[in-house]
């Protein structure tokens, strides 16, 4: 069961905050909307840094690079530093270098947006495709030699997505068993200000299909603990004394409890009450749950 | 057990010809790689026809129309007729026009190609998307609101394959319970002259992804009943005197075993002499098999 916690008990906003010295966010439906913040989420951000508190902001999007989420958050006048976010295309590029030591005269074929291709620059990791003008096409693929540079396929959400990338990546991943298949994320869907539209497990789901149960997929960001030992790579922390904020069950949540932290669900994102106490709740089952990030402010 | 055919007995090809009246065949693979007759295809159609048996071309290729088709056999020097060609574009408009008797006021959104589009406009149904060049283009999707005038999705091969039509197809999905969520076929892969390339079943997967477990798709050619009944609606025939030839074990030949037909393997196209006799045989076993359509020619 989880603890609910609201402004009639105030002083349970006051135990989270004397509990966790570590908090973990994540951005889309907890932060903001969009290019809307959710009410409190400045004031809430002030708490925590003048109560010393780590901040670490955690996400699957693999659009952007930390740089690009550092301009997001100075926009909407959030103080953030670039060292603080942890999006799924940085993991991903430090799993490649720093864990599976990917080999220099190797490159990524790379299914994904500018914000992938920056982390991947930063972490020194060569990758043909992505924004390549030649891959980002609508004619039908020409001939797609095997090719065993490729030592890797990552897959982010690409909104460039196509029948030429799908070819390639294929190719290179069956022709070769030892070419790794990576993804920065399978969240199925996003909410876009336009609404929900199909996420990096979409853009994915063609591969996986295609190649077959005989050749899973390594995600990277929540709820694998990959993403995690990446944060852990760069940061030290209790994992006892930290708490993953996050709106959606099966990533942030599931992130959370794998890893041995504390999980608070609000529900100003993905999930509805309904998901938790309707007639089919979900199995995972968060900590503390709270309507809105804002809420916190009843902590001082 | 299956029955093994070959040059060393030719009095079971003999016995195949009189067991059989109604010969159902697929074509990429088994008749034809890409555009390269298999040896010996026309002769054996040459008995075929010498000997008064109906001949049907029962194909998952959604891309091509029947007279595409047509154009196709004409080309190889094949004799064909187009009624005699049943491929999984036609199967799926005849499916909508009479099985779903798809209402006049409503239309299909198309994730597909040309080929898909006459077969729909052959039965009269209305449609939008598919070729249409706004929703071929690599810019990420702009507003799309529901509509509840998109009565299907229909998702077959398309090469042109995008961000804009898969958003496109899983709002109208997503935001219309009573819409129609259909398909073409589902292979995964299909051999193309370039090699195997991701098929309708890749394309397809973003939306089944994306929409969940509950919402499943309907796909409508082999080894769907589905295409079956389509036959059936224009052709009489005894299913115990009729054998489908094909060269796929999870849609020919589970096609004809669930329809009660006879089935005849043959190994000119993606199954392989290890899929039936490996460490890990598939537990979807063929009546017959013959290395190619060509011993047929044994018969006589």
């Amino acid at each position: 069961m989880s603890i609910r916690l609201d402004s009639n008990n105030p002083e349970l906003y006051r135990e989270l905050l004397d509990k966790y010295d570590t908090w973990m966010l994540d951005c889309d439906g907890v932060l903001w909307h969009g290019d809307r913040l959710i009410d409190g989420t400045v004031q809430v951000l002030e708490i925590l840094r003048s109560h010393r508190k780590r901040v670490l902001f955690v996400t699957n999007n693999a659009t952007k690079s930390r740089p690009n989420y550092k301009k997001k958050f100075d926009g909407l006048g959030i103080e953030a530093h670039v060292d603080e976010v942890f999006g799924s295309a940085y993991a991903a590029a430090v799993y490649l270098s720093s864990v599976l030591n990917f080999p220099n005269d190797k490159r990524v074929y790379v299914i994904g947006m500018s914000g992938l291709e920056d982390e991947l620059r930063s972490e020194g990791v060569s990758f043909i495709g992505g924004t390549d003008p030649a891959d980002n096409t609508l004619s039908a693929p020409g001939e797609i030699p095997p090719d065993s540079s490729v030592g890797a396929v990552l897959i982010g959400l690409d909104t460039s997505i196509n029948y030429t990338k799908l070819s390639r990546a294929f190719r290179y991943l069956h022709s070769n068993p030892e070419c790794f298949f990576l993804a920065t994320n399978q969240d199925s869907t996003f909410p876009s200000e336009k609404g929900l539209l199909p996420g990096a497990g979409a853009i994915l789901a063609p591969l996986v299909t295609a190649l077959g149960p005989n050749r899973p997929v390594t995600a990277i960001g929540k709820p694998s603990s990959l993403m995690l030992d990446a944060i852990k790579a760069k940061h030290n922390f209790d994992p006892k004394r930290t708490i993953m904020v996050g709106d959606r069950l099966n990533t942030d949540i599931q992130f959370g409890k794998s890893g041995g932290l504390a999980t608070l669900l609000v529900l100003t994102g993905i999930t509805s009450e309904d998901d938790l106490t309707g007639p089919n709740p979900s199995p995972i089952v968060p900590d503390y749950v709270t309507a809105s990030i804002g809420d916190l402010r009843n902590a001082v």
